[in-house]
């Protein structure tokens, strides 16, 4: 009865706001510019869901045409699509403009109060309007976030090994394989998991029960999601629903979601930072929503933004930087230590780097690149001009190239330093104190791989921003980077006096 | 003389102050609504501590008269009780409307400038105006803060282990009882301690020297304090002295001052994850203020009081919560492990808890839950659905149910891991290695302490929070549960090995 | 080809702009107050480094005549120079006005588009017209933070030992020298460089080659940095360039660059404080920029500055505190333990300092302080009265003495666990279990350096600002404190097992 009742309300519901949308209060929704579908959509969910709601309303989606954003000056564009199908020429972008693009190839489509809609809007939806980000985003390491740490077998294993439960059994800590679960909310949170629908699932709501998609592995906003459409990434990771702001994703605190120590440490070194201290103290006085993004106007330190991914301009302007949804292609060398550092990987997918081991590796053991899938020194001379010509807007010639120079001394040294602990370990399995089946699972590999991953990566991601002094020497860098070789050395004496006693 | 010429001048001060209070400049006070005795306070402290008084200014409680408070429509009520004192009604709530309450259960009253004062401000004073929520409060695990940590034997004892001196003597690491100063800085500057009147005290001040009550423990904002009145509590742990403000509780830095990595990482996990982004990147532009705290109006994401505390409403004024200053009353599942994450107590008070092993552990070793006084399956279901109601808001039926299905998961898997550690340790037991006459102070015992409240207890958070999957995966979570576990397994090698050959 | 014509294109900017300032946009430039020099440095630079050109447009410099400046009553006053030569009295203080001062002693002064230009500002240029300020600070500390740092045999050697490379060779971990931009980027960082210019260097611009100074150790803004006119110290590592904000300083962002966990965790634990509660929820409604500064009106809890280095007045303009930039002036005691706690050093050059074993270190190792050159106990005292009288503007006599009584004991406390610690470390010594010819270069040492250096200075920062439980409880305080020593009794067993078996 009361399923019946409920199933009532929803067909009134929905009925009145597809004929009028009479259950949409004046002031909630822009005059104008609503489309049929999203002003029956607001009819029900500004009850539902009004955080969404309302939300969406603080944003230029709700208030935009999108005909109207074609035809501003190219600088300021934000919308990159030269022509629009009829459908979306003459409504705001709404709920029904994002959630029911390509059906067809949407596994997540179903049938909700008389429309087909997708739950889940992906980068290939947004790719309408949006197609050069989409396009350079599909081409990035950010977007392959999935397939590169699950579909290469030595970072699989690493990631099993670390998030995999134990068990004590007969006297032996046994491992298990990682649950979904916790899959997802470790690695996946950040790399995003595999997002499939399998069929339709019975769920209570306010109004009854409803039908909807059972989706795998949701929620979830990863940058590298795999979803029920095929394709690959979440928008969201930096441009939260149903905002979708500039601003936000300007801001640090969005790449500090996943860029994070101790592994990857760019937030906290940031935060530490000469540049960070600035932004902390007065970036309440700047602008993080125009377009294109002056220096010295809008703001006078970086966000993360700045120097990765925004089109920035002088003041005059003249176009400093491109605008670019490729997070890597400003970048020479990958600071991220696997297990040294190296030049970037030419293609956004690393499954494919195979070192002269053999092993999917950027690197081999020994520390020699996998040159042939790594970008040449054209490029990174190229691309290291370019980041440098945004510094220079601020900082002399000297300055700046003193400050690259300085980092390229401190990749080498962390390289060394990581050699110097391979070489230790190499020796324990030499020695058979230890056995290399899996490089990742007894307590000397698991002390190397805090050498490269956590302090190495510190100290470069520190050197690459000049600041965080502090973070480098003895938080999570060379203080930890030298005891720690130390301790390596020490549990190689002691095991070898265990093993020689049996 | 120097003393005498002190005591003429706070007479004269007084005196001035009490006849006509033409010592307040008018441009601080608000015209009309102080009393003469609050007149009075602020004749000689608008000098003597102008920070406080100015403080006050900026409050609510400067500016409102209960009577006017009690009129408004119930959901924009911020006072709670029905009927006042006549001497309350007609002023504003300033200094001597609080300082002179229930002066016969207050131990730290005094006589100061001719007026009775009590030095501390309790809930119990507080409950004139507020009754509902010093009622709510008074049956909360914080209001028993202090008594369930220090009430309670075993948790006493890590207290203790924690925070007590070592000295070394005789070859031997002995141990001694934490001072009143290090408890009072450590576990009890959150818990609160215990502030008795012992007397007077001469004190000199720029007037002179004046006769204060001597208090023990003092000063302290825990926020399970026990109060010279007996009672126990600190309103200013979230509302600080004397603004006394309803942002700042709001505000998540308010929870921050205690829950904090490595044991209760609320805040950590909070600031990394996606709601975390989206509240340091535009709260400036909420209403942190307003009452009731409208959905989509005022904010677009939830801080702490979203979840745990604040009435909540939609933008059609329908309630989503109902304000509680009962911390616990939203919550099913006690994430903080003790050992074992389990149903929220029944009671605040959880000294009362015997486990079936005899125990005041609300799990046994083994895992077992003391049901009896835990939360049953039924309240446990309720309080879910009360907080699933808060997401929905925002988020889908099947989004919402998902994300607690996971954070189930996560429960158990920790626990389980919780298991497997406390196995090791009751073989280091069994095998003599290490003693159970106290199971916090040996190095076994230390390790298995960091697996349950920290790192089991981070992982926790982070599940329920979806969000710093960096912090559950190397920061504070799998990366250290796994490698722990593995070096309490080569502790009981190594010790056995010397242990053998002794 | 290329290079001809960029001189020809310098020259013609360099032309124009001196000559009548056509190049400088009307609405970038305040009306009038720019001297040519200035104006012509403008012209080329507002397309070349528009950065620093719109951020010195936000500052007082840009907007304020010295001789205007000096005419504001005392209080209110931002220059401290009595009499100005006329060359700096008609113009706003701009790019020529910093730059061209004292090149006779500058090192790195060269000519640059006909003008004659130091490329570092040094606190020796800033004194002419803040003296008061430059001279504070040159007996601080802090402008011998290079100096006392690596003109100190044992410090320099911790400094060596922590950020020197390893390499693995012979069986044998051996220890290098750390490289000169390994020391920039760590302890350099904070501490501050030594900048030499060795002659000049030829960089590529937009505009074609320039020849400018070749710095060593450069870009570098640590607060005791050497530079290349023989000074010491860098104002722009609290007042960054080229706002020169007072706001940006007094913002605790500016301490937090150096300030920070492990070894100094000021900045961690103010932001876990109730202060930093209350200025992280209300510091937008403050008011940064007024001089002087009033308890009360323009902000109700103190950041770092208010109670170290700040004009502070109370509401009727009485002066709480004193401006200064002796940063060390308002302490009586040194919480940073060398290796001990103790009262404050009488000079900023430390490297005079001698206690009764000889060595360079204001306590023995036995932790008697080497009275002769720290403060005595009036000093301390008056010190002591200054601090609490700031404190005394919201919080009772009583409130703040107590306050105190407990730092005291705190302090007593951690000193007595470092000499715990100290005394166990001996014994590994007089056992040959390590060696003390480097005391900071072994495990058993590392551990004992945690001690101090890490664990008891976070508990001393705790307890100074009564916040952080939870820091001085489990994140980095006595947890720590008492696990770790028992490492240091398991460590010397397991070592002397080990050597003895040999």
């Amino acid at each position: 009865m009361k399923r019946f009742i409920g199933v009532i309300l929803l067909l009134v519901c929905c009925l009145l706001s597809s004929v009028n949308g009479g259950l949409v209060p004046k002031d909630i929704v822009p005059q104008g510019g609503l489309s049929p579908q999203t002003e029956a959509c607001i009819g029900c969910h500004h009850i539902y869901t009004p955080g969404i709601v309302y939300d969406w309303m603080t944003s230029r989606h709700s208030k935009t045409l999108p005909v109207e954003a074609m035809k501003k000056a190219p600088l300021e564009k934000r919308i990159s699509v030269d022509s629009l199908p009829k459908s979306l020429q003459g409504y705001v972008v709404g709920c029904y403009e994002c959630h029911s693009l390509n059906t067809d190839s949407h596994k997540d489509n179903f049938k909700h109060m008389g429309y087909s809609i997708n739950v889940v809007v992906t980068p290939n939806d947004c790719k309408t309007c949006h197609p050069v980000e989409a396009q350079q985003f599909a081409g990035s390491k950010k977007s392959y976030a999935y397939k590169n740490l699950m579909g290469n077998p030595l970072y699989h294993s690493l990631v099993s090994t670390v998030t995999g439960m134990r068990r004590f059994e007969k006297n032996q800590i046994l491992a298990e394989k990682p649950s979904d679960a916790t899959l997802h909310e470790t690695c996946l949170g950040c790399h995003g998991t595999k997002v499939e629908a399998q069929g339709l699932k019975t769920i209570p709501t306010k109004l009854g029960e409803v039908q909807v998609p059972d989706l795998t592995n949701w929620p979830n906003q990863g940058v590298g999601r795999v979803n029920p459409d095929g394709s690959a990434g979440a928008c969201t990771a930096c441009h939260p629903r149903h905002g979708f702001s500039i601003e936000v994703a300007r801001k640090p605190y969005t790449c500090s979601q996943c860029h994070l120590e101790p592994d990857v440490p760019a937030w906290n070194v940031y935060s530490e930072s000469k540049h960070g201290n600035i932004y902390s103290s007065k970036y309440q006085q700047w602008n993080f929503d125009s377009v294109p993004w002056v220096i010295g106007k809008d703001f006078s330190a970086p966000s993360c933004a700045t120097c990765h991914n925004s089109l920035v301009v002088s003041p005059d302007n003249a176009v400093v930087a491109e605008r670019t949804h490729d997070f890597g292609s400003r970048l020479w060398v990958r600071l991220f230590g696997l297990i040294y550092s190296h030049p970037q990987p030419k293609s956004g997918d690393t499954t494919i780097i195979r070192n002269r081991d053999g092993l999917p590796l950027p690197v081999t053991f020994a520390g020699e690149p996998a040159s042939g899938f790594l970008i040449d020194r054209p490029e990174q001379d190229k691309r290291l001009q370019e980041m440098s010509g945004i510094c220079r807007n601020c900082h002399s010639s000297h300055w700046t190239a003193s400050h690259f120079a300085k980092l390229d001394s401190t990749i080498n040294e962390t390289n060394r330093m990581t050699a110097a602990a391979t070489n230790l370990m190499a020796k324990a399995w030499g020695e058979k104190i230890e056995d290399n089946s899996n490089p990742f699972d007894e307590s000397i590999e698991q002390m190397w791989s805090s050498q490269w991953l956590f302090y190495s990566n510190s100290i470069r991601y520190a050197s690459a921003m000049t600041g965080a002094p502090d973070y480098a020497s003895f938080k999570n860098g060379w203080w930890h980077l030298n005891t720690n070789l130390q301790h390596m050395k020490n549990w190689i004496e002691f095991k070898k006096e265990l093993t020689e006693k049996d």
